[in-house]
């Protein structure tokens, strides 16, 4: 997800597994602009929107290449063109993904706050960005069910690691200096718990309310839940 | 898994989806005993063990009854016999699960231990459990694609409920009346985090590794996992 070009992942892709509807009046218009940089970002752009909504929704095995290439409105060689093959493609999607949470996260700007309201904002963002994603949720589930490869040599990923972890580094040593946290917190352990927390209530979120007999989709449970993930954490910190 | 019937659901299984090699000598006990009510309990706790198994390891859509069958070495009828269709006997293998960890934290007896030693004895057993059984997990993972329909009317889960959610509420409630346990911690939420730092661990073990350029599969990091978790809900319920 680019905030900066629309349109976004999801927006105005149609719910059924159809290429969208070609209107007579739009196709003069890529027709002119065919073979020009802007038009080769374009159709990457649209490639990756539609890549992403079939990986989520059929995941790596069972999404079609040819389906993509007509959701997106490009002609099935252009994925060869951009990313090499099927799984190059997927990769691409879940760099984007990475690429998209880790953007978000940077303009929280954590810097630029007190240590506990920095990590009050960081556990609200998650939970909100997993509570608002399920593609996200759902193409990192598939993902590991293929052994993460495609990730495994990862240039994006690798860029965005350091930024990351030291976000949150910093964040707990300068509530650690301040007094207001306990020191020795693992950035990354803590990180996975904080994660985890949203993770598991919504990609378990069936198992988990037929579990406890409460419906944990409803808007009041889902305030609740988040609620109680910002108290545990902040909980968990206290020196 | 019923520890006091061997063979557990995994032991002895072969690694291959193919059917456990019938040895001549095994064949003629199973005949002389046929159509007792003991070999009625042994051939439905072969198939759930079998079903366990392929469900497991090729989810609901993708497990085939045949291979169940054969895997168990009962006739396929008896599938249909005892759990009535595929989905009935998936709905049982996930009946089993549930059953299973239940029994096993009932016999962690919290309420013979202190509340900070009971508490810290069922966060360690919950993550050596999803560690040790990885089709528990893949199981549970499963049944949320499919929106959790084998278990909204379960009468066991029913069954389990009260006695699970009471063991988390009465050791909450002890911890916090003694003043080691702050006040107010509500037991699903809090099982749920529980849980959630493990399973996320475990569920997106590939991802996280590749997130965090660190093989979390390695003893040495399991084992930290497992501190950390201990140490984050300890630190989270202090008063």
């Amino acid at each position: 997800m680019m905030p900066s070009s629309p349109p976004t992942w999801t927006d105005g892709l149609p719910d059924e597994n159809l290429p969208p509807p070609a209107g007579p009046a739009a196709k003069p218009v890529r027709r002119r602009r065919a073979r020009t940089v802007g038009d080769s970002e374009s159709s990457r752009t649209r490639l990756l929107a539609a890549a992403k909504e079939e990986f989520s929704r059929f995941g790596l095995m069972g999404a079609r290449v040819d389906l993509i290439a007509r959701r997106a409105d490009v002609n099935k060689q252009l994925i060869y063109y951009h990313f090499g093959d099927k799984d190059g493609l997927y990769a691409a999607v879940l760099e984007e993904i990475y690429r998209d949470i880790r953007l978000r996260e940077r303009e929280l700007d954590l810097g630029a706050l007190k240590p506990e309201e920095a990590m009050r904002r960081l556990v609200e963002f998650t939970f909100d960005y997993v509570a608002a994603n399920p593609a996200f949720v759902a193409l990192l589930t598939d993902e590991n069910v293929h052994g993460g490869v495609h990730l495994q040599n990862s240039q994006v990923l690798a860029d965005l690691r350091s930024p990351f972890v030291g976000m949150i580094a910093e964040t707990l040593a300068r509530g650690a200096e301040k007094g207001v946290f306990r020191p020795g917190v693992d950035p990354a352990q803590f990180y996975i718990s904080l994660a985890g927390m949203s993770f598991f209530y919504f990609t378990n979120i069936h198992t988990l309310s037929a579990l406890f007999a409460k419906d944990l989709r409803a808007p009041a449970a889902l305030k609740r839940r988040r609620t109680h993930i910002l108290d545990i954490i902040m909980a968990s910190l206290r020196p």
